[in-house]
């Protein structure tokens, strides 16, 4: 065992431009080191530990990760080069810049921005030499304070790292408590609807490019939502909660969705009839397109104020602008679809609101775990009978098909 | 402003491999979502914040980053992403493989591996639900523990991350508490000296890439400097202490590092001596090559006793093995020189000792403030004289010949 370890030369450089040393440097100056059997000496280090925890070290437990963490082997780092770079290939594209901001912030940078329920979920570290700092939750907070301090008001950039979140984890579905965000933003005045349908855009050639099948980006607005929300004489109070009621539509039926409103909720029949009537609108005319769709909210027929009226018009037009950029743009009209009743985290969506679906991912996981028993078994079986390493060989192939477990931590 | 999110999906896959989800699944699920001007708010919340606390809030101090980090802007990510790349390409090249951990461990994993100045250094994050963490300190303690986790003995691989010490940072000389580490490390048997060339190999042709200008990479042998130790009759518990008067050499004379070592750590001028007459061999002799270097400590006129005498020869037998693989794969015979009193920090180099120092950096910094100062001056005038905007955009092209400035954090 030996090692290697080399500074990243391109870390230091930027200091320059704040201060230097005025010393003078009469000799060349060493400025890489470091080689020796250090990992062997460190690894002895934990084997003395080991020996000297006895029986209690040697388990398994002892070495693993933090909670809701996890080890990225050669394999799984293979595919995320591979996802990344496409990811970052797209944006580049795009003439979007990059920036890094530290993984730490001061704390009162990160506190009141993410509401109640986000900031519980910030990881503290200790108070150690009196500033207080706390880990990233997102990059856009961040990214806001990286331009607040260099008075940037004009700018397309791209962040591609780790945020943390102390959430409580489920692997199954994704959730963890360290993982990667691949933010684009662009900053600063531009055309109505023409940045974002420069994301729309990006959206769908990312997804394009890493080949997971046929896919819709579905899209609403929230001035829409805020409008037929007031045509239904829903109090605005009760905006958010009866918006992620909504926002089940596309998993269960509104049979179920207008019990929840009017037992869960708080609306009365009237008021959940009267919203059904907008969200239900998609489901109800399954050949309408989106045109189809725009000109119903526009027509005369929905009994709303002439306030409300000009509300709901007003979003339209600005739909029918962004669709119309994001087919000049390129993007496959089949793809983008006008969905009434999305409406997702409404914390953060303050204009266009939208989700990118797969529509070839339909499969059960336990059809693959009944292939994968029939597969000769050689490395070890779990428990009820599957072999992980088995599993673990797969992932590379079954990937694409199982991103869908993956959705729930992009808020 | 508007922004796009896309989680990257390579940092979820691998979960499948241990668990995943046996539940159904009737409908295509979504799997990434977020737009809408979530920068826009959040700066929002932050112009709301700022306006609360009045002028306190509006000052840069409280957009700053946390002591001794750092933003890096599109300019510096380009000069790191050109660096990063040569260096990536070159362990690629020598077959190895990528892994990632998380960038916080359990603590007891950390503790104990960095000795009592180490470990003080260490961030540890708040103690929110139980489990005790800390920031990685080094890329090697993860590494140890991903191997005896994942039981893997034998592996070639390299990572580069940032790592995390709550050090004094002074920035003139490059040592911040967030900063990269690119490791490379060769786990398992190899021939002897055969792995150490390769990582020679490696400096050299990472650092040849980079453009710097010539170089040399200083040698030494653990093995020779204790036997050296022992043949002049210092004490074993003075080693640590001693050795690190000692590699000032390339720094200061000899005479003032006699002084210390009889004033400050406790030798009388009989070891004093007899080291120095090994130490300064290759001063008195400039026109020495590695071989004669080689025979003079294996010559019988050291006056050592027989056992020294034959760690002495092992250690140079290894040695010149090592240096004949290094020629082998390609090193320039002139850059690998034979330094005997080369010590670093010994509590990690078990084996060869290495640094790398630059021929061709021999400039005073206060020259380069005298051209800057006579270049025009738009962009407003630092307290002494120079415009930190000239250096700002200077640094891409001095940014070579700064790098001696950044040599204290690679321990």
């Amino acid at each position: 065992m030996f090692s290697v370890c080399l500074l990243l030369f391109g870390e230091q450089i930027p200091s320059f431009s704040r201060s230097f040393c005025t010393k003078p440097i009469s000799k060349p100056i060493i400025y890489t080191h470091r080689s020796g059997r250090q990992v062997k000496a460190r690894m002895k280090k934990l084997e003395e530990k080991m020996a000297e925890l006895g029986e209690n070290f040697k388990s398994k437990h002892e070495l693993k990760t933090p909670k809701g963490t996890q080890d990225f082997g050669p394999e799984q780092m293979a595919v995320r080069e591979k996802v990344v770079g496409i990811i970052t290939e797209t944006f580049k594209r795009h003439g979007a810049v990059t920036i890094d901001t530290p993984v730490f912030e001061l704390r009162k940078v990160l506190m009141g921005k993410y509401g109640e329920e986000g900031s519980k979920l910030v990881y503290n570290l200790d108070d150690q030499d009196g500033e207080l700092c706390s880990m990233r939750y997102d990059l856009t907070v961040p990214f806001a304070r990286y331009l607040a301090a260099n008075k940037i008001e004009k700018i397309k950039r791209y962040q591609i790292a780790k945020v943390y979140r102390r959430d409580q984890p489920v692997m199954t579905k994704g959730r963890f408590r360290e993982f990667y965000q691949c933010d684009f933003d662009i900053a600063g005045p531009g055309e109505l609807m023409m940045q974002e349908a420069e994301c729309l855009k990006i959206a769908d050639e990312v997804i394009s490019k890493l080949e997971l099948g046929e896919f819709e980006i579905r899209i609403n607005h929230r001035l829409l939502l805020e409008a037929i929300f007031e045509a239904s004489s829903i109090p605005s109070n009760l905006f958010k909660t009866v918006s992620s009621s909504i926002d089940k539509l596309d998993k269960i039926a509104w049979a179920d969705v207008r019990e929840e409103l009017i037992n869960e909720k708080g609306l009365n029949e009237l008021m959940a009839d009267s919203i059904g009537k907008f969200v239900c609108i998609g489901e109800e005319h399954p050949d309408w397109d989106n045109s189809s769709l725009f000109d119903w909210f526009c027509s005369d027929n929905l009994s709303a104020s002439e306030e409300v009226q000009k509300s709901i018009i007003k979003a339209i037009d600005e739909l029918k602008l962004l669709f119309n950029y994001a087919i000049l743009f390129g993007c496959k009209d089949s793809r983008i679809v006008f969905s009434p009743s999305l409406a997702r985290g409404l914390d953060y969506y303050t204009g266009i609101i939208y989700e990118v679906v797969m529509k070839d991912i339909n499969f059960d996981i336990t059809d693959v775990i009944s292939i994968l028993k029939k597969l000769p078994n050689k490395d070890g079986t779990s428990p009820d009978g599957i072999s992980y390493k088995i599993i673990k060989n797969s992932y590379l192939i079954l990937a694409p098909y199982l991103l869908d477990f993956f959705s729930n931590i992009t808020g």
